[in-house]
């Protein structure tokens, strides 16, 4: 995929609660689809189709493990789409500055 | 606007080449409805339907002075959609530290 039709669908799978909800979900491990759809009232093929327009942005790999599916989140979209909107930083006076202070308190907090 | 209509509104502009390139070029500087439409093979009413898409969005406020219409970027939806992206990084191993490079030498290439 060209990296400019990867940042339209990795935006665009981003400009949805549910599927930013899974992104972070993930973020925290891997997990079954049955996992994922729990905090939501919404039904399995609802979080499916969700989780096929992940994938379909290379977001998410699903993966088969005996009968249940493990979603894992991929990370490269999520830069690319970081590195976009960072990019274009230079226009925001100061605001390069304070991303990275924000990163500085977000390592810190984590402590990585 | 709540903060998570305003990331769905966000990603979803952000989602499509011609809107983020109209934003590219808005951070370097304000610009005519027309000098935006200019590099694109697209119609003033296509380029004026990306734009209210984009003000909708927060991203773009257009002011009218005389007989033209100007077009400024606002920063804070984008820095809201970085922020949002980086906050999940810490389960990206070491990518906060390799943002932080890119951060580094953004504004070493800028001089900023």
């Amino acid at each position: 995929m060209v990296k400019g039709a990867s940042l339209d669908a990795t935006f665009g799978a981003l400009s949805d609660p549910t599927r930013r909800a899974i992104v972070e979900k993930l973020t925290k491990g891997d997990a079954s689809v049955g996992e994922l759809a729990e905090p939501f009232d919404v039904s399995l093929p609802a979080i499916s189709k969700h989780l096929t327009v992940l994938e379909r942005a290379g977001l998410v790999e699903r993966t088969k493990e005996g009968r249940t599916r493990r979603c894992r989140l991929v990370d490269e979209p999520m830069r690319d789409a970081l590195e976009w909107i960072a990019s274009y930083g230079q226009f925001w006076e100061g605001q390069l500055d304070s991303l990275e202070r924000f990163l500085t308190e977000a390592k810190r907090g984590r402590n990585l």
